[in-house]
């Protein structure tokens, strides 16, 4: 956190304000929650749940949305931007790059080139990295260490791919993606025929394909395609230990909370968003803009925009509605054998 | 899959099949499913659901069981053979090992090979893998690149340890083992005795035991025994961030979906299957050819050859009866309400 | 296990037994449960259920409870001890220090150590690990192989790191901490903004920190905080592929077991237990000494000391009545038609 210092007049530049309230000249020291926040630290209302909290907090920076109307505290600061949460992203991607300047081009010599690999001259490849033959990797990308790309994989342009990172044969990754230590792109998908008492291998020698844009969580893992590919949409961003199995297509901008499972050959288009624990079954459509709550099992198609919960998955107000009336079972109990004592 | 080009006499060769109808003369590039297959590439019945497919498919040649009795269109090619789907795993077998040929024998400069390690000849030993003190590693064996293998391991022949796996201490792995990228073989089990207020660590000093032709999928876990053994049956699959617990005894060929977890010193009897995302409790045995559903919760012995669904699981027709009859509880609260009215 | 190889008197150096019952002269070998104990062998009575097993094992050592009065076998010991449990962990640690001592000291040549980082020349920094810039290590720590720690990040003393860990830039993890194969500490978090259609990242620039004696299973990924910190209290005990987001803070002497997931900001009080496949929302908390059963989907706040299962996990006495209840909805059904058809 050391690499947070900024005057309010380097903030304004990040962030360019659409108004101001009040006064803060001193430096800003840190980051935190309206109620944690003291002297020296930005916040923000990000969220209309906490908006009664502006008026008490101690920080001395507060971003707030345009229709905040409360008045700041003395020696405290309004700034007024379109969305508080966007903007202090802005702000953290400025001490990220701080923090973690990406480092000089080049490979580090204990990495350990194949045959034919291509490397940018402005890529970093960290120490103790493992690049296979055939392999690429594109412009100001960074392989930060111990990382493998197997043959003829490609690597686009400024992708980060962190420690212990395994980027399987011929497998696929566009611009911009960024994957969290341990995760696994191109293991083989799950699949046997049942010949003669045992499980025969089927092998998997299609390829994983990732769009631009994505984000993948810590040791998740992407199954290669038995043939042909398994795809993840520009965009998505996917979260730790969350497995893709062979043959899935998801699509652009869908959000994976951790530890979901997707099974063979389903399709999740765009803008789907599934809750943590989830599970999709193999073969099924999760039409558009589908939201699931944590832990549904969705074991059927679903309909565009639907909002599902449960397991097997169902409308969220239908599942709802059966849980509170679970809930009423024992009273239901009572009142048949009433009736039955009376009848 | 530039590796794919076969000629018709070439997949015969492979196949052996025992029938034909139709002809075809040019090359194979691609595999593809009925539905989405060009001309110029193979297909196959491999499941009856798609049985009316053949007909219209686009494929130059298609595998077909004996029962299947439509004729090829024009330039199309049938092959008859027992089990499409076993034949075709001939072919994608074929093409992996042209794909993906094993590197040549020997151990790779940067590899750190400990003192009395006992490296077959014939194995690989790839970049940056690390072999502790009294390891031995069997023919034709291949450590892909950043390995570890721990003192006294034993890693059988024909295996295939894929990037980033781990194999504890004394952990032994027979023949023809591949365990994806990321795999812990030997992890400690969870363990702890709570004295004066806290855990104390209870040491796991047994040991994990994988028979032969097993293959275990990326970033799964299995820890080694408190002492004794875990075992792992010949011929068992396990998908990817699946949990096998200290103690647990997995029989022969079982099938263990993704993201299964297994808690300690439970016994899945030979024959087993899990669907993703279930759980078997501790000290329970899951009888001899028992399925379960996905996420079914396995909470006490299950009989063999039962089929299971739902936590806590019990037998499949029941648990989707009390499941219709769940999402007939409005109705039901309804109709008591009525029979009150009257009462 | 040839490690194994005690007299009485060193057994009873160990454990200190508080009373003997029969004799036993020869070599202790090995460990096993009271039923599969062999002549030579170490077993225990742990736990209640298995009392009556204790009058037919053939081991020849037997810790008992001071509460057990049965007698010995011929040629057989009871050593009577406070805790039998407890007394086999220590002889088990003793066990294991002979069977994986900790090696030499010093930085193995073929790690790569950044500028700045100050190891304690008392530590053991294995093959193949990275050690970036301004990283600390302490005393007696061991960093077994391959394993990451990112810039500034610190380590402190009697840690043990196992191949492939990863400890993200500035995270610190205080004294003898022991994370297994595979672990992440301080992945990002998982934050975005939707703008303008897609999702813009929210860097995620706070740290984790990792008390005193938390030992962590393998394949676990902890997120480090969007700002401030996540924290793993002191004691806290984690299995494998637990998910911990960002932002959470969990107490002390916490046990998590297997594919546990916590929501982002949630907090766990201190001895709160939560069984494998357990799931805890954002943003809530869950009390002192709460207990989950396994599967548990914690939704909203939980009192201390309550026992909760299910999902949404509700008391588990009332989750166990609703779960009867349901069972019985087929009867419930016929009893509601029965009085339709009187009335």
């Amino acid at each position: 956190m050391k690499a947070i210092n900024f005057t309010v007049e380097e903030l304004a530049t990040i962030m360019e304000p659409i108004g101001r309230r009040g006064a803060y000249a001193g430096p800003i020291m840190g980051i935190a929650a309206l109620d944690h926040a003291q002297a020296g630290d930005l916040s923000f209302l990000g969220n209309q749940k906490y908006r009664s909290q502006v008026a008490q907090t101690k920080a001395s920076v507060v971003l707030v949305p345009s229709d905040y109307e409360g008045e700041p505290l003395p020696n405290q600061l309004h700034l007024v931007v379109e969305n508080p949460s966007a903007s202090l992203a802005r702000v953290c991607a400025r001490i990220e790059a701080k923090l973690w300047p990406r480092p000089a081009p080049g490979v580090h010599p204990s990495a350990v080139i194949g045959e034919g690999a291509d490397i940018a001259p402005t890529a970093t490849i960290g120490p103790l990295c493992v690049i296979e033959a055939g392999a690429t990797v594109g412009d100001n990308s960074h392989l930060q260490a111990q990382v493998f790309v197997g043959q003829n994989a490609r690597i686009g342009r400024d992708c980060w791919l962190m420690p212990g990172v395994t980027v399987g044969a011929e497998c696929i990754l566009h611009d911009r993606v960024r994957l969290h230590a341990g995760v696994v792109v191109g293991s083989d998908g799950f699949g046997y025929e049942f010949v003669g008492g045992r499980y025969e291998k089927v092998p998997q020698i299609g390829i994983v394909i990732i769009g631009d844009d994505v984000e993948i969580g810590a040791n998740s893992t992407l199954d290669r395609a038995r043939f042909s590919r398994t795809v993840i949409g520009e965009g998505t961003k996917i979260d730790n230990l969350v497995q893709v199995a062979h043959n899935v297509i998801i699509g652009r901008h869908c959000v994976l909370c951790a530890q979901v499972g997707i099974s063979g050959s389903a399709v999740l288009e765009d803008f789907v968003i599934l809750g943590g624990q989830a599970g999709v079954a193999g073969h099924i459509t999760v039409g558009k803009g589908v939201k699931s709550g944590a832990r549904a099992g969705i074991t059927s198609d679903i309909e565009p925009g639907a909002f599902v919960h449960g397991y097997p998955a169902i409308p969220y107000m239908l599942e709802r509605r059966l849980q509170v009336l679970q809930r009423r079972l024992p009273e239901l109990f009572k009142r048949v054998s009433a009736l039955e004592d009376k009848a």
